[in-house]
C-alpha cells in the first residue's frame, strides 16, 4: 500500500555518511594515537582494558567504543516526517522530472501511469479477447441477478444495481492495475449503506429522498477514496487488520441471511434494524402469522439447484460455467414458473416493473446543501475504508497468486473516480466483489477487459431485457444472496488466528459480535479500538529477561528461550522487553531490575553461584526510542545501584536513545558506561 | 511503584528449564550424530554447511540452528497475567507464610509493615527529637498560614484547613515510608477540588452542602488511593508522566496566580470558572471600577518581604527558618496593623471569626445517597490520582537524596486511610506538600515525628489562638499563597525536555494550555491522551534500516548510526525499526523493503556494488511481538521476494515471535530459513 514510501532521507544521508566516514577516519587516528582517559570522558571505561598491547584489537575496541558515544545526528521527527511526505508526494512527480525535455514521451508516460489501460491494450491479441469475452459472459450472467439482489438488499429499485454493474466496471478497466477484479455492488457494502442511511431516512415512507442519499454517500466515498489515494493514504486501509475483517464478514453475513426472511416468507413490513435480535423478534412473530409457503419453496428449491451446482462445478474443474450461470438460469425459469402459473395471484412477492434504459445522470439528486451533509460524509468515510479494504485484500490475493504487483493507491484512487463518476449516474457504492473475481479468475480472463464485456452485456438488458423481469419472484433474490454468504463465514481462518494470538482473535471476535448484536459500523469500532488498545499493551509491557552466554558463541539471549545459555557470575544481563522506555513502563522496569538485584536466593535457584551482583548490563539493542521518564528512571537506577554496590553498564543503544542520552547528558553526568556489545561491556567493566 | 511485582513465573520456569535441559541434553547428541538434513525441515537451511570437519564447531551450529526453533513453549498471555497478580497480590501474605508458627513474631512483622512506626521508633534517639522537634516547629510556622490560604482557595472556611493539617499527619507518621514528606492541604489539590466542585454546587450561595461534598469527595479519594495500595495499581500514577507534571503544575500555578486577584483586589464577586479567559475578563471588569488600594498595598508589601526572606534563606543556609517563619510573621504584623488601624473599616477584608475547636466528627457530613455521587466519585478519582503523583513524585526525589527506598504501594496505602479518617473529621484532601516537604528536609527533619509535631502545634493554636485571626487580613493570605507559586513553574525543567524529547514537550506544552484555556481537568486529559498517541506512533512506525558488520567484530548495526558498518555485497540485511509487526505496520514494512531490494541504483549509491541483491536477511532481534497481519505480510514477503529471485533468511527472531510463526507454519511451509545471528544466516544461506 505504500509503495511510493522509499526509505526515508536515503539520499541526503548517502551524502552525510561521507562526512562522517572523512570525519571518522580523522578521529580514528586521534583515538589510537590518543592515551585511553581521552577528553571523551566515557573512555574512562576504557581504562581496565590492558594497555600493553596496543595493537588493532584495541584500536578497533576503543573505535567501537567511540563510535557508540559518538554517532552522526540522527534525523529529527520532523526530518523524518517532511523527507517521508516529500518521498511519497513527489514520487511521481519526479519521475517525470527525467522526461521533461520531451514532452511527448512525458505525456505517454504520465497517460499510462494514470489508465494502465494504455500499457496492457498495446500487446493485446485475439487469443485473450477470446478468454475475456468468455470470462465477461459469465460474469455477466451472474451478476446480473446478483446486482438485482444487493440492490434490494441495499433497499433500492433493483435497476440501481444493474446501473451499478455498467459505470463503474468499464473506468476500472481503464484505471485499475488489478486483472481479475470484478466491480459491481456487493453484499457487505449494501448492508452497510442501508442500515446507515435508513437511520436518516426511512426508504419504506420516501423512496426518492433515500436513494439521493445513498448516491450523495456514494459520491463522498468516491471522495474519500480518491483523495486516500492521491495522499498515498493507503496505509488507513491496514487498520482495518485482516482478523477484524474475518469476524466482520463473518457477522455481515449472518445479518445479511437473517434480512433475507423478508424475501424468504414474503413479509411485507421488517424491521429496519439489523441486530439479530430485533431482526429475529420480527421474524418470530411474522412466523406465528399466517403466511404464505410459495416464496419459501421457491427460494429453498432454487437454493439447493445453486448449491448443488457449485458442488459440482468444485468436484469437476470443466463445470466452472455452471455455478457461475447457475443464478440466471434459477432467475429465468422461476420468472416462466410464475409467469405459466400467475402465482403472484396467490401472494408470490413478484419485482413487477423495473425502469428499463441505461443509467440517468443524476448530478441533480446530490445533496450538499442538507442538513445530513456531515452525517452522510460520515457514512461515506465509513463505506469508502470499507469497500477499498475489502477490494483490495482481494485484489491483492488474485494477484500474489498470478505473481504481479498492486498499486494500492493508484487501486484507490481508481476506485474514487469510478464511485465518483458512479454516484453522477445514479450508480450506488461499487467495489471488487469476491465471489465474482473468483468466478472472473475461474472463468480465465487475462485482462481487465472481461469487466467492458460484463458492463456492456448488463447495459445491452438494461436496454433490452428488463421488462421480461416483470414476473420474477422476489424469493429468488433471497436464494441467491443466501447462495453467496457461505463464502463469507471463514471458521477455518478464525481458528487459525485463535492458534495463533489470542488478542487477534478476541479483536475478531469483537467485530463479530459487535455487528451481530449492535451494528455493523459499532462492530467496526469495538474491533479497531481493541486492536489499538493491543498494541498499547504491547508496547509499554514492563517485562525484562535476563540473557546469558549461548554456548560456544558471543551472542547472548534469554535464558528462558535458550535453556543452554550459560550467566556469568556476579554478572546480571537484562534486555527490557518492550521498544519504548517511556513513563508508563519506565517505572515499572526499574523496579523490576532492582528486585532482581535484590533477589539473591532467587539467583541462586537459577544456578547463579555468583551470589551478590557486582554488575548490571542492560542491553539496549531492542529500545527504539527512550522518553524524558526513561531517562529519569534509568538515572535512579543507576543511583539505586551504586547504594547497592553494584554497577550499571549499557550495551548496544540504539541511535535514537544514545542519543537523547547525550541530550539529557545522562552519559557525562553519570560516567554511564556505554558499550558496543555486551561481551565489550563485560570485557570493558570487569 | 512495583516492588512486589517480580519476574513474573520465576520459580516454575526454573523448573521447567531443568525439564528442558534434560531434553536438550538427549536431542543434542541426536543432533551430532543424525544426518544434516534430519526431519526437521528447516535444518535443510544447514545443507551447505560443509561436512567434512564435523567437528565441535558444527555441532554448535547445528545445535544453535535447533534451539532457534525448538525453543521451550513461552508462557501464554494468560499465564503471564495470573503470575504477575498471584506475584502482586501474595508476595505480602506469603512473607508471612514462614512465619506462621511462631504467631507472635507474625503479628510483629505484620503491625511492623502496616505500621513502619514501629521500626523507627525502636532505635529513636533524644538526639533525633531534638532535631525533629525545631523541624516540626518550623514546618507548623509555615503550614498555618498556608492551610488557611489554601482552605480559602478550596472556597472552603479557614478551619477546614486547619483541621486538614492536624489529622491527616499523625496517620501518616504512624504508617507512611518517608521521613521527610510533609502532609497537609496543598494549593493545586486545593484548585482541582473547588474548580471541579463548583460545578456540582456554589460555594457562595450554600457553603454546607459544599463543603459536606467537599468532604465526599475526600472521602472517595482516599477510597481510590487505598484501593490502588492494596490492588498493587501503583503504576497508574506513571500515567501522567513527568513532562505532563511540570506542564500541569505550570498551568496551575498561573490559574491559582489568577485567582488571588480576588483578595488581592479585595473583590466580592469572582467567576467560578479558572480559565484565564474568563478570570482575566472579571479582573479587567473591576480593574475599571472604583476599587480600595489597602488590600493591594498590604498583599505587595508583604509578599516583597517573604520573597526577600527567601532570598536571604537561600544565601544563607543558616537562616533556612527565616523564610519558613516570615509567612506566620507577616500574618501576625499584618493582623496587628489591621487591628490598630482599624484599616477593616475602609474596605480591608479581614478573615473575621475563625471556628475555633478540635476537628468534629463529619461523618454524618458524607453525601452518598446524593444524585451526584457518580460524580463526586469521579472528581475523587481525579484528585485521588493528581495527590498521589504529586506526594510520590516529591516524597521519591526526597528519599533518593537521602539513599533509602519509598514504596510506593505503601504509600498509596497510608495516603487513602489519612484520607479517609480525614473525611470522617472533616479535613479535606491532603497530600504531600512540595514547598513544606523541603522546608521540613532543610529544618533538617529526621523521622516522621516532624509530621506529629507540627499536628500537636496546628491543634494546639486551632484551640487558643484562632480567635486572634480575626483581624487577619484577606490579602495577607493572597501573597503567601503567590509565593509558593514560583516554586510550581520550572522552566528549567520544560527546558530540557524540549531538548530531549519534543514529544514529551508536546505533552507538557498541551497540559500547560489545557489547564489554562479549558480547565485543570481537561488539561489532564488532554495531556493523557498526546502521552497514549505517541506510544501508538513509535510502537508502530514502519521504518526499517539497514545493516552492516562493524569493521572487525562480528556485530551488524545501523548503517547510518555507524558510517563504518560494511555491506556485503549482494544481501541486504534489514532491521525492522518497531518491536512489533502488526496489522498497522506489517503492509508498510513490506512495502520497504521490497522498495530496497528494488532500487538498485540507491543500492549503488550505497557503495553495494553487489547489485542484485541475492539475499534478504531480516534481523528479528528486536520484534517482540508479531501478530497474524504480520506472519501473513512475511508470507507475501518472501513469495514476492522468490519471484524477484532472491532469498528470505531471518536471524534471532525472539520468543514469542518465533513460537508464533511455527504455531502459522511458516517455518515448514516456506522453509523460512532462520539462524540464531546474522553471521549465521549468511554462512548458512551462501
Amino acid at each position: 500500500m505504500a509503495t511510493a514510501l522509499g526509505i526515508t532521507h536515503s539520499s541526503d544521508t548517502a551524502r552525510e555518511t561521507e562526512r562522517e566516514l572523512s570525519k571518522f577516519s580523522q578521529t580514528l587516528q586521534t583515538i589510537t594515537t590518543m592515551p585511553s582517559s581521552a577528553n571523551n570522558p566515557c573512555l574512562a571505561a576504557e581504562e581496565p582494558l590492558d594497555l600493553e598491547n596496543n595493537g588493532q584489537a584495541e584500536a578497533e575496541a576503543r573505535m567501537a567504543q567511540y563510535w557508540v558515544l559518538n554517532p552522526p545526528k540522527p534525523p529529527g521527527p520532523w526530518r523524518d516526517l517532511v523527507n517521508s511526505i516529500r518521498k511519497t508526494c513527489f514520487s511521481t512527480v519526479n519521475k517525470f522530472q527525467s522526461l521533461k525535455n520531451q514532452p511527448f514521451s512525458a505525456t505517454i508516460s504520465l497517460l499510462e501511469t494514470i489508465f494502465p489501460v494504455f500499457l496492457w491494450c498495446r500487446n493485446y491479441t485475439v487469443m485473450k479477447f477470446k478468454s475475456d469475452l468468455l470470462a465477461g459472459l459469465t460474469l455477466a450472467s451472474l451478476c446480473i441477478p446478483q446486482s438485482i439482489g444487493y440492490a434490494t438488499l441495499a433497499k433500492l429499485d433493483p435497476q440501481y444495481g444493474l446501473y451499478t454493474s455498467v459505470v463503474p466496471p468499464l473506468i476500472y478497466a481503464l484505471m485499475g492495475t488489478s486483472r481479475e477484479l470484478a466491480i459491481g455492488p456487493v453484499a457487505v457494502i449494501s448492508l452497510l449503506l442501508s442500515s446507515m442511511i435508513q437511520k436518516l431516512e426511512d426508504p419504506e415512507a420516501n423512496p426518492v429522498v433515500y436513494s439521493r442519499l445513498a448516491l450523495t454517500v456514494t459520491f463522498f466515498a468516491g471522495i474519500f477514496q480518491a483523495a486516500f489515494g492521491l495522499l498515498r493514504l493507503g496505509f488507513l486501509v491496514d487498520f482495518l487488520s485482516h482478523a477484524v475483517i474475518v469476524g466482520f464478514m463473518a457477522g455481515a453475513a449472518i445479518v445479511i441471511g437473517l434480512q433475507q426472511f423478508k424475501g424468504l416468507l414474503g413479509l411485507t413490513h421488517f424491521t429496519n434494524k439489523t441486530d439479530i435480535i430485533s431482526v429475529s423478534k420480527v421474524i418470530w412473530r411474522s412466523v406465528h402469522h399466517p403466511w404464505n409457503p410459495f416464496n419459501f419453496i421457491i427460494c429453498c428449491s432454487f437454493l439447493t439447484f445453486i448449491l448443488i451446482t457449485r458442488f459440482l462445478g468444485k468436484r469437476n474443474k470443466k463445470l466452472f460455467w455452471l455455478p457461475a450461470i447457475a443464478p440466471l438460469i434459477s432467475v429465468v425459469l422461476s420468472t416462466l414458473i410464475v409467469y405459466l402459473t400467475r402465482a403472484d395471484k396467490n401472494g408470490v412477492k413478484i419485482l413487477k416493473h423495473i425502469k428499463g434504459g441505461l443509467n440517468q445522470i443524476s448530478i441533480h439528486d446530490l445533496y450538499f446543501d442538507s442538513p445530513q451533509a456531515s452525517e452522510v460524509a460520515k457514512i461515506g468515510l465509513i463505506v469508502a475504508v470499507v469497500a477499498l479494504t475489502e477490494a483490495i485484500a482481494v485484489g491483492q490475493s488474485f494477484a500474489t497468486m498470478k505473481g504481479y504487483h498492486l498499486d494500492g493507491n493508484k487501486e484507490m484512487l481508481s476506485m474514487g473516480v469510478m464511485n465518483i463518476v458512479g454516484s453522477l449516474t445514479s450508480c450506488y457504492v461499487a467495489t471488487g466483489s469476491f465471489s465474482r473475481t473468483a468466478v472472473n479468475f475461474g472463468a480465465g480472463c487475462e485482462t481487465a477487459m472481461s469487466n467492458i464485456v460484463m458492463a456492456i452485456t448488463v447495459m445491452l438488458s438494461l436496454e433490452l431485457f428488463t421488462r421480461l423481469l416483470y414476473y420474477t419472484p422476489v424469493a429468488i433474490l433471497a436464494s441467491i444472496i443466501l447462495s453467496a454468504l457461505p463464502a463469507l463465514i471463514d471458521l477455518n481462518e478464525a481458528y487459525n488466528i485463535w492458534k495463533v494470538d489470542k488478542l487477534d482473535f478476541l479483536a475478531c471476535i469483537g467485530a463479530f459480535f459487535g455487528v451481530l448484536f449492535a451494528s455493523v459500523e459499532i462492530g467496526l469500532l469495538v474491533a479497531v479500538i481493541i486492536s489499538f488498545a493491543k498494541i498499547i499493551l504491547n508496547a509499554i509491557q514492563p517485562g525484562i529477561e535476563a540473557l546469558g552466554r549461548f554456548p560456544g558463541t558471543d551472542v547472548f539471549c534469554d535464558v528462558h528461550q535458550y535453556p543452554m545459555a550459560i550467566k556469568a557470575p556476579g554478572i546480571l544481563t537484562i534486555r527490557i522487553k518492550s521498544s519504548l522506555l517511556c513513563f508508563a513502563n519506565a517505572n515499572f522496569v526499574k523496579e523490576r531490575i532492582l528486585n532482581r538485584v535484590g533477589e539473591k536466593e532467587d539467583e541462586e535457584t537459577k544456578g547463579d553461584a555468583g551470589g551478590r551482583t557486582k554488575l548490571v548490563i542492560l542491553d539496549m539493542s531492542n529500545l527504539m526510542n527512550i522518553d524524558t521518564s526513561g531517562i529519569a528512571s534509568l538515572e535512579e537506577l543507576q543511583k539505586k545501584l551504586m547504594l547497592h554496590g553494584t554497577e550499571l553498564a549499557m550495551a548496544n543503544p540504539r541511535w535514537q536513545v544514545v542519543h537523547k542520552l547525550r541530550l539529557a547528558n545522562f552519559v557525562n553526568k553519570n560516567g554511564g558506561r556505554i558499550f558496543l556489545t555486551v561481551g565489550e561491556a563485560m570485557d570493558g567493566c570487569l
